[in-house]
Protein backbone atom coordinates (compact mmCIF):
# COMPACT_ATOMS: atom_id res chain seq x y z
CA UNK A 1 0.00 0.00 0.00
CA UNK A 2 0.74 3.29 -0.16
CA UNK A 3 0.54 6.73 1.83
CA UNK A 4 -1.80 9.36 -0.26
CA UNK A 5 -3.34 12.51 1.04
CA UNK A 6 -7.00 13.29 -0.73
CA UNK A 7 -7.07 16.64 -2.98
CA UNK A 8 -10.24 16.57 -4.82
CA UNK A 9 -12.89 14.41 -6.65
CA UNK A 10 -13.88 13.39 -9.85
CA UNK A 11 -17.24 13.12 -11.94
CA UNK A 12 -17.39 11.12 -14.27
CA UNK A 13 -21.00 10.27 -15.50
CA UNK A 14 -20.17 8.28 -18.41
CA UNK A 15 -18.63 5.20 -16.97
CA UNK A 16 -18.50 1.55 -17.36
CA UNK A 17 -21.74 -0.03 -15.87
CA UNK A 18 -19.92 -1.63 -13.08
CA UNK A 19 -18.99 1.84 -11.52
CA UNK A 20 -22.42 3.17 -10.95
CA UNK A 21 -22.42 4.95 -7.76
CA UNK A 22 -18.68 4.89 -7.11
CA UNK A 23 -16.92 7.63 -5.78
CA UNK A 24 -13.65 9.00 -7.08
CA UNK A 25 -10.99 10.79 -5.12
CA UNK A 26 -7.84 12.67 -7.07
CA UNK A 27 -5.07 11.27 -4.61
CA UNK A 28 -1.43 12.28 -3.73
CA UNK A 29 1.17 9.51 -3.03
CA UNK A 30 3.65 11.15 0.23
CA UNK A 31 6.69 9.07 1.32
CA UNK A 32 8.70 9.65 3.86
CA UNK A 33 12.40 11.33 2.23
CA UNK A 34 15.08 10.33 4.81
CA UNK A 35 14.29 7.93 8.41
CA UNK A 36 15.09 11.01 10.00
CA UNK A 37 12.41 13.48 8.30
CA UNK A 38 9.47 14.17 10.03
CA UNK A 39 8.07 16.02 7.00
CA UNK A 40 6.38 13.90 4.15
CA UNK A 41 7.87 14.78 1.06
CA UNK A 42 4.54 14.69 -1.82
CA UNK A 43 4.78 13.31 -4.89
CA UNK A 44 4.49 15.36 -8.16
CA UNK A 45 2.04 13.12 -10.08
CA UNK A 46 -2.02 12.27 -8.98
CA UNK A 47 -3.72 8.99 -9.09
CA UNK A 48 -7.80 8.45 -8.76
CA UNK A 49 -8.88 6.12 -6.09
CA UNK A 50 -12.16 4.64 -5.55
CA UNK A 51 -13.09 5.35 -1.85
CA UNK A 52 -16.15 3.54 0.42
CA UNK A 53 -14.38 4.77 3.73
CA UNK A 54 -15.71 8.37 3.20
CA UNK A 55 -12.36 9.81 3.50
CA UNK A 56 -12.39 13.84 3.29
CA UNK A 57 -9.83 16.29 1.90
CA UNK A 58 -6.79 16.81 3.85
CA UNK A 59 -6.98 13.33 5.39
CA UNK A 60 -4.13 10.85 5.23
CA UNK A 61 -5.25 7.36 3.56
CA UNK A 62 -3.70 3.73 2.71
CA UNK A 63 -4.45 2.95 -1.07
CA UNK A 64 -4.16 -0.50 -2.37
CA UNK A 65 -3.22 -0.55 -6.30
CA UNK A 66 -3.36 -3.40 -8.40
CA UNK A 67 -5.55 -6.46 -8.39
CA UNK A 68 -6.25 -6.53 -4.52
CA UNK A 69 -7.98 -3.35 -4.83
CA UNK A 70 -10.69 -5.64 -6.20
CA UNK A 71 -10.92 -7.16 -2.63
CA UNK A 72 -11.43 -3.02 -1.32
CA UNK A 73 -14.72 -2.84 -3.09
CA UNK A 74 -17.92 -4.11 -2.78
CA UNK A 75 -18.61 -5.84 -6.10
CA UNK A 76 -15.03 -7.45 -6.80
CA UNK A 77 -15.90 -7.24 -11.06
CA UNK A 78 -15.45 -3.85 -10.87
CA UNK A 79 -12.71 -2.43 -12.77
CA UNK A 80 -10.74 -0.75 -10.09
CA UNK A 81 -6.91 -1.19 -9.45
CA UNK A 82 -6.74 1.58 -6.31
CA UNK A 83 -9.19 1.66 -3.70
CA UNK A 84 -8.75 3.30 -0.27
CA UNK A 85 -8.51 0.80 2.88
CA UNK A 86 -7.70 2.71 5.44
CA UNK A 87 -7.88 6.30 6.92
CA UNK A 88 -4.27 6.75 8.87
CA UNK A 89 -4.42 8.05 12.42
CA UNK A 90 -0.95 7.78 13.32
CA UNK A 91 2.69 7.35 11.73
CA UNK A 92 5.28 6.48 13.76
CA UNK A 93 9.55 6.47 13.11
CA UNK A 94 12.04 5.18 15.55
CA UNK A 95 9.18 5.83 17.93
CA UNK A 96 8.81 9.79 17.43
CA UNK A 97 4.82 10.24 16.08
CA UNK A 98 5.38 12.35 13.00
CA UNK A 99 1.67 12.46 12.15
CA UNK A 100 -1.49 12.33 14.37
CA UNK A 101 -5.05 13.09 12.08
CA UNK A 102 -6.50 15.86 13.96
CA UNK B 1 -7.38 4.56 -12.18
CA UNK B 2 -5.06 7.40 -13.99
CA UNK B 3 -6.10 10.59 -15.46
CA UNK B 4 -5.41 10.90 -19.23
CA UNK B 5 -6.23 12.36 -22.11
CA UNK B 6 -7.28 10.94 -25.51
CA UNK B 7 -4.61 11.80 -28.23
CA UNK B 8 -5.03 9.69 -30.92
CA UNK B 9 -5.91 6.16 -32.33
CA UNK B 10 -4.23 3.23 -33.50
CA UNK B 11 -4.69 0.41 -35.97
CA UNK B 12 -3.66 -3.39 -35.49
CA UNK B 13 -4.54 -5.39 -38.43
CA UNK B 14 -2.99 -8.62 -37.17
CA UNK B 15 -3.84 -8.83 -33.98
CA UNK B 16 -4.61 -11.21 -30.92
CA UNK B 17 -7.91 -13.26 -32.44
CA UNK B 18 -9.37 -12.30 -28.88
CA UNK B 19 -8.82 -8.49 -29.82
CA UNK B 20 -10.74 -8.71 -32.61
CA UNK B 21 -12.94 -5.37 -33.19
CA UNK B 22 -11.17 -3.66 -30.15
CA UNK B 23 -10.78 0.13 -30.45
CA UNK B 24 -7.02 1.28 -29.53
CA UNK B 25 -6.61 5.07 -28.02
CA UNK B 26 -3.25 6.59 -27.61
CA UNK B 27 -3.66 8.27 -24.61
CA UNK B 28 -1.42 10.70 -22.82
CA UNK B 29 -1.40 10.35 -18.47
CA UNK B 30 -2.10 13.82 -16.61
CA UNK B 31 -1.06 14.89 -13.04
CA UNK B 32 -1.87 17.63 -10.86
CA UNK B 33 1.61 19.02 -10.11
CA UNK B 34 0.74 20.40 -6.59
CA UNK B 35 -2.34 20.74 -4.61
CA UNK B 36 -2.28 24.68 -5.32
CA UNK B 37 -2.07 24.09 -9.22
CA UNK B 38 -5.34 24.54 -11.04
CA UNK B 39 -3.67 23.41 -14.40
CA UNK B 40 -2.73 19.59 -15.43
CA UNK B 41 0.82 18.47 -16.07
CA UNK B 42 1.27 16.12 -19.13
CA UNK B 43 2.94 12.58 -18.50
CA UNK B 44 5.91 12.42 -21.14
CA UNK B 45 4.77 9.17 -21.90
CA UNK B 46 2.00 7.70 -23.92
CA UNK B 47 0.02 4.16 -22.89
CA UNK B 48 -2.78 2.17 -25.59
CA UNK B 49 -5.89 1.75 -24.43
CA UNK B 50 -8.73 -0.09 -25.30
CA UNK B 51 -11.72 1.91 -25.27
CA UNK B 52 -15.64 0.94 -24.92
CA UNK B 53 -17.28 4.30 -24.09
CA UNK B 54 -16.77 5.89 -27.45
CA UNK B 55 -14.39 8.28 -26.00
CA UNK B 56 -13.44 11.23 -28.17
CA UNK B 57 -9.98 13.14 -28.74
CA UNK B 58 -9.52 15.28 -26.52
CA UNK B 59 -11.43 14.11 -23.72
CA UNK B 60 -10.44 13.14 -20.45
CA UNK B 61 -10.42 9.83 -19.33
CA UNK B 62 -10.45 7.53 -16.36
CA UNK B 63 -8.09 4.28 -17.25
CA UNK B 64 -7.78 1.51 -15.19
CA UNK B 65 -4.99 -0.53 -15.22
CA UNK B 66 -3.05 -4.26 -14.87
CA UNK B 67 -5.97 -7.06 -13.99
CA UNK B 68 -8.41 -5.10 -13.35
CA UNK B 69 -8.76 -3.31 -17.20
CA UNK B 70 -10.03 -6.89 -17.56
CA UNK B 71 -13.38 -6.41 -15.90
CA UNK B 72 -13.77 -3.09 -18.19
CA UNK B 73 -14.28 -4.99 -20.93
CA UNK B 74 -17.02 -7.33 -22.52
CA UNK B 75 -14.71 -10.28 -22.60
CA UNK B 76 -12.39 -10.98 -19.52
CA UNK B 77 -10.69 -13.62 -21.90
CA UNK B 78 -9.20 -10.58 -23.51
CA UNK B 79 -4.98 -9.51 -23.31
CA UNK B 80 -5.82 -5.81 -21.79
CA UNK B 81 -3.92 -3.93 -19.61
CA UNK B 82 -5.57 -0.39 -20.15
CA UNK B 83 -8.96 0.10 -20.63
CA UNK B 84 -11.27 3.33 -20.23
CA UNK B 85 -13.11 3.33 -17.90
CA UNK B 86 -14.82 6.62 -17.23
CA UNK B 87 -15.09 9.72 -19.41
CA UNK B 88 -14.80 13.03 -16.86
CA UNK B 89 -17.18 15.51 -16.55
CA UNK B 90 -15.55 17.54 -13.42
CA UNK B 91 -12.34 17.41 -11.18
CA UNK B 92 -12.52 19.37 -7.82
CA UNK B 93 -9.91 20.43 -6.04
CA UNK B 94 -10.21 22.00 -2.48
CA UNK B 95 -13.90 23.00 -3.74
CA UNK B 96 -12.72 24.19 -6.76
CA UNK B 97 -13.74 23.16 -10.16
CA UNK B 98 -10.32 22.99 -11.60
CA UNK B 99 -11.63 21.16 -15.33
CA UNK B 100 -15.24 20.80 -16.47
CA UNK B 101 -15.65 19.05 -20.51
CA UNK B 102 -17.28 21.19 -22.76
CA UNK C 1 -0.70 -1.85 -23.42
CA UNK C 2 2.09 0.45 -24.99
CA UNK C 3 4.05 1.05 -28.31
CA UNK C 4 7.02 -1.15 -28.49
CA UNK C 5 9.94 -1.66 -31.89
CA UNK C 6 11.03 -4.92 -31.77
CA UNK C 7 14.90 -4.62 -31.64
CA UNK C 8 16.40 -8.24 -31.52
CA UNK C 9 15.72 -11.98 -30.03
CA UNK C 10 16.91 -13.81 -27.07
CA UNK C 11 18.02 -17.45 -26.80
CA UNK C 12 17.12 -19.49 -23.39
CA UNK C 13 17.94 -23.16 -23.64
CA UNK C 14 17.58 -23.81 -20.53
CA UNK C 15 14.10 -22.21 -18.88
CA UNK C 16 10.92 -22.89 -17.43
CA UNK C 17 9.60 -26.22 -18.90
CA UNK C 18 6.07 -24.44 -19.52
CA UNK C 19 8.34 -22.18 -21.71
CA UNK C 20 9.26 -24.69 -24.24
CA UNK C 21 8.80 -23.51 -28.19
CA UNK C 22 8.38 -19.27 -26.96
CA UNK C 23 10.31 -17.04 -29.09
CA UNK C 24 11.53 -14.13 -26.99
CA UNK C 25 11.55 -10.35 -28.33
CA UNK C 26 13.77 -8.07 -27.18
CA UNK C 27 11.46 -5.08 -28.08
CA UNK C 28 12.31 -0.63 -27.38
CA UNK C 29 9.13 1.01 -25.57
CA UNK C 30 8.40 3.76 -27.61
CA UNK C 31 6.25 6.92 -26.35
CA UNK C 32 4.80 10.19 -28.34
CA UNK C 33 6.41 13.05 -26.31
CA UNK C 34 4.23 15.68 -26.75
CA UNK C 35 0.68 15.81 -28.78
CA UNK C 36 2.46 18.27 -31.72
CA UNK C 37 5.11 15.58 -31.99
CA UNK C 38 5.10 13.49 -34.77
CA UNK C 39 7.79 11.60 -33.95
CA UNK C 40 8.69 8.51 -31.60
CA UNK C 41 10.84 8.95 -28.55
CA UNK C 42 12.73 5.98 -27.95
CA UNK C 43 12.85 4.41 -24.25
CA UNK C 44 16.60 4.03 -22.89
CA UNK C 45 15.27 0.80 -21.63
CA UNK C 46 13.85 -2.24 -23.04
CA UNK C 47 12.29 -5.36 -22.12
CA UNK C 48 11.62 -9.18 -23.45
CA UNK C 49 8.34 -9.83 -24.52
CA UNK C 50 6.74 -13.30 -26.27
CA UNK C 51 5.90 -13.44 -29.51
CA UNK C 52 3.02 -15.58 -30.95
CA UNK C 53 2.30 -13.21 -34.10
CA UNK C 54 5.82 -13.18 -36.13
CA UNK C 55 6.54 -9.50 -35.55
CA UNK C 56 9.67 -8.78 -37.22
CA UNK C 57 12.68 -6.34 -36.17
CA UNK C 58 11.94 -2.53 -36.77
CA UNK C 59 8.04 -3.19 -36.69
CA UNK C 60 5.95 -1.38 -34.05
CA UNK C 61 3.66 -3.53 -32.23
CA UNK C 62 1.32 -3.12 -28.94
CA UNK C 63 2.58 -5.37 -26.00
CA UNK C 64 0.76 -6.49 -22.78
CA UNK C 65 2.20 -6.31 -19.80
CA UNK C 66 1.65 -7.94 -15.86
CA UNK C 67 -1.31 -11.06 -16.10
CA UNK C 68 -3.18 -10.05 -18.97
CA UNK C 69 -0.02 -11.15 -20.98
CA UNK C 70 -1.26 -14.89 -20.24
CA UNK C 71 -4.56 -14.26 -22.14
CA UNK C 72 -2.31 -13.20 -25.02
CA UNK C 73 -0.36 -17.02 -25.40
CA UNK C 74 -1.93 -20.07 -25.85
CA UNK C 75 -0.91 -21.76 -22.90
CA UNK C 76 -2.58 -19.40 -19.52
CA UNK C 77 0.05 -21.36 -17.34
CA UNK C 78 3.28 -20.18 -18.73
CA UNK C 79 4.76 -17.57 -16.61
CA UNK C 80 4.92 -15.04 -18.87
CA UNK C 81 4.15 -11.13 -18.13
CA UNK C 82 4.64 -9.34 -22.00
CA UNK C 83 3.20 -10.51 -24.60
CA UNK C 84 2.96 -8.83 -28.48
CA UNK C 85 -1.00 -8.62 -29.35
CA UNK C 86 -0.67 -6.36 -32.37
CA UNK C 87 1.33 -5.69 -35.08
CA UNK C 88 0.74 -1.82 -35.53
CA UNK C 89 -0.72 -0.69 -39.07
CA UNK C 90 -0.96 3.38 -38.33
CA UNK C 91 -1.04 5.44 -36.02
CA UNK C 92 -2.64 8.52 -35.73
CA UNK C 93 -2.55 12.03 -33.50
CA UNK C 94 -5.87 14.75 -34.20
CA UNK C 95 -6.20 13.34 -37.78
CA UNK C 96 -2.74 13.26 -38.71
CA UNK C 97 -0.89 10.18 -39.38
CA UNK C 98 2.08 10.13 -37.89
CA UNK C 99 3.10 6.06 -38.49
CA UNK C 100 2.22 3.85 -41.15
CA UNK C 101 4.09 0.49 -41.30
CA UNK C 102 5.39 -0.12 -44.84
CA UNK D 1 10.54 -9.50 -4.17
CA UNK D 2 12.43 -6.18 -3.13
CA UNK D 3 14.71 -5.65 -0.07
CA UNK D 4 13.49 -3.13 2.23
CA UNK D 5 14.29 -1.65 5.83
CA UNK D 6 11.30 -1.13 8.71
CA UNK D 7 11.08 2.72 9.76
CA UNK D 8 8.28 2.70 11.53
CA UNK D 9 4.75 1.73 11.87
CA UNK D 10 0.84 2.85 10.84
CA UNK D 11 -2.31 2.84 12.74
CA UNK D 12 -5.63 3.38 11.48
CA UNK D 13 -8.45 2.89 12.80
CA UNK D 14 -10.85 3.54 10.18
CA UNK D 15 -10.28 0.51 7.68
CA UNK D 16 -11.59 -1.92 5.45
CA UNK D 17 -13.20 -4.21 7.70
CA UNK D 18 -10.91 -7.06 5.90
CA UNK D 19 -7.73 -5.64 7.63
CA UNK D 20 -8.95 -5.91 11.08
CA UNK D 21 -6.14 -6.77 13.23
CA UNK D 22 -3.43 -6.32 10.22
CA UNK D 23 0.05 -4.45 11.26
CA UNK D 24 1.23 -1.77 9.30
CA UNK D 25 4.60 -1.49 8.71
CA UNK D 26 6.12 1.88 6.67
CA UNK D 27 9.76 0.16 4.91
CA UNK D 28 11.75 2.12 3.02
CA UNK D 29 13.27 0.33 -0.44
CA UNK D 30 16.80 -0.50 -0.51
CA UNK D 31 19.00 -1.40 -3.24
CA UNK D 32 22.09 -2.47 -4.31
CA UNK D 33 23.90 0.49 -6.20
CA UNK D 34 26.59 -1.30 -8.24
CA UNK D 35 28.26 -4.75 -8.29
CA UNK D 36 30.75 -3.39 -6.45
CA UNK D 37 29.18 -1.90 -3.66
CA UNK D 38 29.35 -2.99 -0.60
CA UNK D 39 26.51 -0.55 0.89
CA UNK D 40 22.97 -0.29 0.41
CA UNK D 41 21.06 2.83 -1.46
CA UNK D 42 18.20 4.13 0.37
CA UNK D 43 14.85 4.41 -1.65
CA UNK D 44 13.51 8.04 -1.74
CA UNK D 45 10.09 6.95 -1.19
CA UNK D 46 8.62 4.74 1.43
CA UNK D 47 6.29 1.88 1.20
CA UNK D 48 3.39 0.60 3.65
CA UNK D 49 3.43 -3.23 4.02
CA UNK D 50 1.61 -5.69 6.48
CA UNK D 51 3.67 -7.57 8.36
CA UNK D 52 2.34 -11.32 10.06
CA UNK D 53 6.42 -12.13 10.89
CA UNK D 54 7.30 -9.65 13.46
CA UNK D 55 10.02 -7.40 12.26
CA UNK D 56 10.57 -4.63 14.03
CA UNK D 57 11.70 -1.68 13.32
CA UNK D 58 15.25 -1.31 11.37
CA UNK D 59 15.20 -5.00 10.29
CA UNK D 60 15.75 -5.82 6.78
CA UNK D 61 12.78 -7.83 5.02
CA UNK D 62 11.65 -9.12 1.81
CA UNK D 63 8.63 -7.53 0.77
CA UNK D 64 6.16 -9.44 -2.32
CA UNK D 65 4.05 -6.87 -4.02
CA UNK D 66 0.82 -6.97 -6.70
CA UNK D 67 -1.29 -9.88 -6.14
CA UNK D 68 1.27 -12.28 -5.22
CA UNK D 69 1.04 -10.62 -2.08
CA UNK D 70 -2.71 -11.85 -0.95
CA UNK D 71 -0.24 -15.62 -0.65
CA UNK D 72 1.90 -13.87 2.51
CA UNK D 73 -1.37 -13.29 4.04
CA UNK D 74 -3.93 -15.71 6.25
CA UNK D 75 -6.74 -14.36 4.52
CA UNK D 76 -6.39 -14.14 0.74
CA UNK D 77 -9.66 -12.03 0.65
CA UNK D 78 -7.85 -8.88 2.09
CA UNK D 79 -7.02 -5.74 0.06
CA UNK D 80 -3.43 -6.21 0.67
CA UNK D 81 -0.39 -5.55 -2.00
CA UNK D 82 2.59 -5.36 0.08
CA UNK D 83 3.67 -7.98 2.31
CA UNK D 84 6.57 -9.01 4.35
CA UNK D 85 7.65 -12.63 3.46
CA UNK D 86 11.12 -12.94 4.72
CA UNK D 87 13.00 -11.20 7.35
CA UNK D 88 17.06 -11.02 6.03
CA UNK D 89 19.73 -12.97 7.57
CA UNK D 90 22.51 -12.32 5.19
CA UNK D 91 22.59 -10.99 2.05
CA UNK D 92 26.14 -12.11 -0.11
CA UNK D 93 27.49 -9.92 -3.34
CA UNK D 94 30.51 -12.03 -5.10
CA UNK D 95 30.81 -14.50 -2.20
CA UNK D 96 31.02 -11.29 0.28
CA UNK D 97 29.14 -11.19 2.58
CA UNK D 98 27.55 -7.08 2.80
CA UNK D 99 24.83 -7.57 5.21
CA UNK D 100 24.87 -10.04 8.20
CA UNK D 101 21.27 -9.33 10.59
CA UNK D 102 22.44 -8.70 14.44
CA UNK E 1 10.35 -10.17 -18.76
CA UNK E 2 13.19 -8.13 -17.89
CA UNK E 3 16.66 -9.16 -18.07
CA UNK E 4 18.99 -9.31 -15.57
CA UNK E 5 22.42 -10.24 -14.12
CA UNK E 6 22.98 -12.52 -11.06
CA UNK E 7 24.76 -10.65 -8.42
CA UNK E 8 24.37 -12.80 -5.24
CA UNK E 9 22.24 -14.18 -2.96
CA UNK E 10 20.15 -13.49 0.39
CA UNK E 11 19.20 -15.50 3.38
CA UNK E 12 16.56 -15.16 5.08
CA UNK E 13 15.61 -17.90 7.90
CA UNK E 14 12.47 -16.26 9.47
CA UNK E 15 9.71 -16.58 6.18
CA UNK E 16 6.42 -17.19 5.55
CA UNK E 17 6.25 -21.22 5.41
CA UNK E 18 5.03 -21.69 1.90
CA UNK E 19 8.37 -20.09 1.24
CA UNK E 20 10.85 -22.49 3.04
CA UNK E 21 13.59 -23.91 0.76
CA UNK E 22 13.47 -21.18 -1.96
CA UNK E 23 16.73 -19.75 -3.31
CA UNK E 24 16.58 -15.89 -3.24
CA UNK E 25 18.79 -14.19 -5.74
CA UNK E 26 19.69 -10.66 -6.08
CA UNK E 27 19.82 -9.27 -9.50
CA UNK E 28 20.30 -6.46 -11.62
CA UNK E 29 18.06 -5.54 -14.58
CA UNK E 30 20.08 -4.71 -17.69
CA UNK E 31 19.12 -2.79 -20.34
CA UNK E 32 20.05 -1.88 -24.08
CA UNK E 33 20.37 1.76 -24.35
CA UNK E 34 19.96 2.37 -27.95
CA UNK E 35 19.46 -0.56 -30.74
CA UNK E 36 23.20 0.80 -31.69
CA UNK E 37 24.66 -0.12 -28.63
CA UNK E 38 26.42 -3.36 -28.11
CA UNK E 39 26.58 -3.26 -24.39
CA UNK E 40 24.09 -3.21 -21.39
CA UNK E 41 23.18 -0.65 -18.99
CA UNK E 42 22.90 -1.76 -15.72
CA UNK E 43 19.95 -0.63 -13.88
CA UNK E 44 20.68 1.36 -10.74
CA UNK E 45 18.15 -0.88 -8.44
CA UNK E 46 18.31 -4.51 -7.35
CA UNK E 47 15.75 -7.17 -7.32
CA UNK E 48 14.92 -10.28 -5.46
CA UNK E 49 13.96 -13.56 -7.47
CA UNK E 50 13.16 -16.87 -6.82
CA UNK E 51 15.17 -19.40 -8.63
CA UNK E 52 14.85 -22.87 -9.84
CA UNK E 53 16.97 -23.51 -12.83
CA UNK E 54 20.44 -23.45 -10.95
CA UNK E 55 21.52 -19.86 -12.54
CA UNK E 56 24.65 -18.95 -11.16
CA UNK E 57 26.62 -15.73 -10.31
CA UNK E 58 27.61 -13.21 -13.54
CA UNK E 59 24.94 -15.33 -15.42
CA UNK E 60 21.99 -13.40 -17.56
CA UNK E 61 18.45 -14.64 -16.59
CA UNK E 62 15.09 -13.82 -17.90
CA UNK E 63 13.01 -12.55 -14.81
CA UNK E 64 8.86 -12.69 -14.93
CA UNK E 65 7.35 -10.13 -12.44
CA UNK E 66 3.94 -9.63 -10.40
CA UNK E 67 1.38 -12.47 -10.59
CA UNK E 68 2.66 -14.64 -13.62
CA UNK E 69 5.79 -15.45 -11.18
CA UNK E 70 3.61 -17.93 -9.37
CA UNK E 71 3.36 -20.03 -12.51
CA UNK E 72 7.15 -20.50 -12.48
CA UNK E 73 7.87 -22.16 -9.04
CA UNK E 74 6.06 -25.40 -7.51
CA UNK E 75 3.81 -24.21 -5.37
CA UNK E 76 1.37 -21.69 -7.21
CA UNK E 77 0.23 -20.53 -3.29
CA UNK E 78 3.72 -19.34 -2.98
CA UNK E 79 4.07 -15.56 -2.64
CA UNK E 80 6.43 -15.14 -5.29
CA UNK E 81 6.65 -12.02 -7.47
CA UNK E 82 9.94 -12.39 -9.16
CA UNK E 83 10.81 -15.92 -10.71
CA UNK E 84 14.27 -16.78 -12.97
CA UNK E 85 12.74 -18.61 -16.25
CA UNK E 86 14.98 -18.98 -18.65
CA UNK E 87 18.89 -18.40 -18.28
CA UNK E 88 19.73 -16.34 -21.69
CA UNK E 89 22.42 -17.92 -24.29
CA UNK E 90 22.47 -15.59 -26.92
CA UNK E 91 20.91 -12.43 -27.60
CA UNK E 92 20.90 -10.66 -31.19
CA UNK E 93 20.09 -7.00 -32.30
CA UNK E 94 19.89 -6.45 -36.42
CA UNK E 95 21.49 -9.80 -36.74
CA UNK E 96 24.39 -8.98 -34.75
CA UNK E 97 24.85 -11.36 -31.63
CA UNK E 98 25.59 -8.94 -28.96
CA UNK E 99 25.51 -11.32 -26.17
CA UNK E 100 26.95 -14.97 -25.53
CA UNK E 101 27.31 -17.10 -22.76
CA UNK E 102 30.57 -18.83 -21.94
Amino acid sequence: MILAQVEGSIVATKKNEKMTGSKFLLVRPLYVDSPASKEFKKGSSTLVAVDQLGAGEGELVLIVQGSSARNGVKDKEQPVDAVVVGIVDTIDIARNVIYKAH
